[in-house]
């Protein structure tokens, strides 16, 4: 039996629409450096997106479907075309500033983009790809920068301002079937290449939605965001299409992000709210140690893409800044658990510990921890799983089956369809997440998980100890054992043997390492996190100068 | 181009084991009357509900897409009849306690419902019916009350405890398409036979998260909710589903609808939240004037049904409680706007009469002003027009094109598949709705159209006017005019032309009325409105002393 409810559609249109009329006065400020900020109301801001989409379509002939790539900071008129591009009826592919030349070529023709919008200020990233570039036709160039860069370049250059100049204020927009391609993202992927998820009008409706309710960011028309988190980084983890359907205003840093002009943006414009990752927190709370600054507006920050560290959220607890902490992946869009504890603990000692777990599924998320077996694990806030999510906002596939050879898609999907986040963790009787691993990173020993990073910390809180790396290594009896490598302080007295006896008064008895090697220096990867393939291979390798215990 | 998303359907299910798992210690509370509510936790309503869902279909054969019906108070055993029959695809169908017979016989033959659950309370105002319901099979009673009243009943009686006792307290729901029936609820509309609406899993799941919208209700898990709303009428505004969304518990008043019991319950259980109609408050204020109780754990009342006094709003802003401000219908799930001042006006002068009008649209409703001669008109908080809207959770259409001979789909529905609320009002530039009218009551004069309540509300300012109620009448220049007709207060010194000048200064020339009738008293429905049928009817057949003026 059916419903006589009207079979309306859930698509980004919608959001713009919503925006522009009855929140039009919200505004999209930019920051620009110079102490005169761009303002444009979410009316001006809908305005010119049609304006862009007039562009796009009649100038630049992009079809329906077609990938309209983006190369921005995060300022009004990337705003513009998270809206433009979707809601005529293509695809916004937002392009990640951080990539090496490399992965970002490969991704720009697996996507077969052929136009780029792109920042002034970011064209001597782009220039000298180009020609690596071949899908690309046309550079549509906002803001300042040098555009001489461009000079002699194969492809066609225009300049945002005069392609939107004249153009209708309005569009007829097209009626989309919501499970349409509205946006995609590549997720830089450690091994393997890039995988493109691809978002649907409904998904990111669905997420914006999720976004708003009072148990995740729950913000209203009285806020105004500082959205640091870059919209080329899962849609600025959904902020611009979030903010049009309450009204919240944002205030973007566009290519200010170091933590002096953050700082001087958060006292002059006053946001409410904020999002980013731990290490713009930390930079910006240094800033703030070296040189105060009233920062008394900010009640609310959001803190995901990393676990956020316990000293940072008694930092911001000490400045009267409530900490949500948030846990998601490009695949998930991204918003998959959020910390706010549970009505029981506020106030009590329990609290802090609620915090900083990754937090509760919302209503649209179905989280499931998967044992070494294969088995459902309970909830009991003991039995560690990988975690499987499902949901309408969780990917479910990658865009034309990327991954290349080295992705199997039972790798990354369960048979029942459920995405495996590679993530490693516990959850709680009351549905509170905690993950402890990447999957890759666990030790898998006679079918139970010993968590890398359990063993770390308990080492790293030795006194003598200044990093401890635990990786698994192959081991006859159980599969895989943990090899603990441990970099010693100056003047360290403790020997292997004091190590392990610390250790067994803090972890299970079967979980202590058998192989033990102290050295100079752990192995980091690029972004300074410990490079644990380069410690199995030294391993591998016979490199490592091993006492069993 | 599709996207790689998930395709994972809206349903009330995935609600049920949302609240049932992540927020398995929130509560459903019911008040008892004898100072020991029965409490239950949302983990147990889940295995009761499981338990039902088993015993309707086993034991009763219900089967998928068909309509089982409640007559029930808000209780526990209500809401798990919520979550079980839906999920178990079958159709709820809430009966309005308050209906007249004929209605309820009408609406238990039109919807053919088998199985009724009722409250044991209540078998009084069914016993006598049960011979006009052939369709009913089964009564299944919960709760006290005397059951002797079904002695020689044709249908089959159970009790509901009995019937669930036993029955496993897991069930493998079948896992339904968004757009399915999940429940249903009959218009009692003053004219024509009784409209059924349907609504779908999906229409109650994203009403569901739009109730939980930071600018909606925005409840939390730290927030009780008295749920005064009946069960019976639209969803009691979607609460028992929102609250399993976000584990707000839920105290329910069952039976205990009068002023002494619920300000006991109010003193005792402390909720921090409460939503109810205007009148249900008028007399909670009354009776905690005459005897005050603690009330301070409220901090937001929800107000729909009808439009909000202005004096209830300030009693409650004098006890330090938030009145939100609900607009909707049947039709709309209910909730159509939500009346949240903007952040610019709080504070300020204009703050109140932001409060006091029925507010704007959230992301998930459209709405547009149509005016007398069909064109859309603009909102610039002056033009009146029929109200019509859009959504995924707004009817559009009746169960089995239900209404009878009376009702023709052109009436309730625009070409364009938009629903015709019937109401008449104006929308600002920032989007606020303020309604004036019925459709049905306002005049229609010379392509323009008059307010009978504007002139309604600026009569009665005049300190001799008891009471005025201004209806449209057929004239053969305008098409309708107004007839103002006026109860003096008992002294009163005005005359027709007194009262003439008095309405001059404060309504526009040319909607001044030109035919008076002072009356002894205004005909009323039986619920205390106006009767404005009755008001026409007298005038059409002369019984009026009409003045002209």
């Amino acid at each position: 039996m059916l419903s006589t409810m009207q079979d309306v559609p859930l698509t980004v249109t919608r959001i713009l629409d919503h925006g522009t009329t009855v929140h039009g006065d919200s505004q999209v400020v930019t920051w620009t450096g110079d102490g005169a900020p761009q303002r444009r109301t979410f009316r001006d801001v809908g305005a010119r997106t049609a304006r862009l989409a007039h562009a796009l379509r009649d100038d630049l002939g992009v079809q329906e479907d077609e990938r309209v790539a983006t190369f921005m900071w995060n300022n009004a008129e990337h705003v513009e075309a998270y809206f433009a591009v979707p809601c005529m009826g293509a695809v916004l592919h937002t392009l990640n500033l951080r990539l090496p030349a490399d992965q970002l070529t490969w991704i720009v023709g697996h996507a077969a983009d052929r136009v780029i919008i792109i920042n002034g200020s970011l064209l001597g990233l782009i220039a000298p790809l180009l020609d690596r570039m071949p899908t690309v036709e046309h550079l549509v160039v906002s803001g300042p920068g040098d555009r001489s860069l461009l000079d002699g370049a194969r492809v066609r250059v225009h300049d945002y301002e005069e392609l939107i100049a004249g153009k209708p204020t309005a569009y007829d927009w097209p009626e989309l079937d919501e499970r349409r391609a509205a946006a995609m993202c590549y997720t830089s992927g450690t091994t393997g290449d890039p995988k493109g998820v691809v978002y649907s009008h409904r998904s990111i409706y669905l997420h914006s939605m999720q976004v708003n309710m009072s148990q995740s960011m729950g913000l209203t028309d009285a806020d105004l965001t500082l959205v640091v988190v870059p919209q080329f980084h899962v849609n600025a983890w959904g902020l611009p299409h979030a903010t049009f359907m309450t009204g919240v205003s944002m205030l973007m840093p566009d290519r200010f992000l170091q933590p002096a002009p953050l700082a001087e943006m958060i006292e002059s414009e006053r946001p409410t709210h904020a999002a980013a990752v731990p290490t713009i927190w930390q930079g910006l709370l240094a800033e703030l140690t070296a040189k105060p600054r009233d920062v008394s507006c900010l009640t609310q920050v959001t803190i995901g893409g990393a676990a956020c560290p316990p000293s940072l959220m008694e930092a911001f607890d000490r400045l009267g800044v409530r900490v949500c902490h948030a846990w998601g992946m490009t695949e998930t869009s991204p918003l998959g658990t959020v910390s706010r504890p549970p009505a029981h603990a506020i106030g009590t000692d329990a609290e802090f510990a609620y915090r900083l777990t990754q937090g509760r599924f919302p209503a649209g998320v179905e989280g499931r921890l998967v044992g070494p077996d294969g088995t459902r694990l309970p909830w009991d806030g003991e039995s560690a799983g990988e975690l499987e999510v499902r949901g309408p906002w969780i990917a479910g596939s990658y865009y034309g089956g990327a991954g290349g050879e080295s992705l199997r898609p039972e790798d990354k999907f369960s048979s029942d369809g459920w995405l495996k986040t590679g993530d490693v963790g516990v959850i709680s009787a009351d549905g509170f997440l905690t993950l402890t691993d990447r999957a890759k990173d666990v030790i898998k020993s006679g079918g139970e998980w010993i968590s890398s990073v359990d063993l770390e910390n308990a080492l790293m809180s030795h006194p003598d100890v200044a990093e401890a790396a635990v990786v698994a290594v192959p081991d006859t009896k159980w599969g895989e054992r943990p090899l603990a490598t441990v970099v010693l302080k100056e003047d360290a007295t403790a020997d292997y043997a004091a190590l392990r006896d610390f250790l067994a008064t803090r972890v299970a008895k079967w979980q202590l390492p058998e192989r033990w090697a102290i050295v100079p220096a752990v192995p980091k990867t690029s972004v300074g996190k410990f490079d644990k393939k380069v410690l199995r291979r030294q391993y591998a390798a016979g490199e490592l100068d091993v006492t069993q215990l």
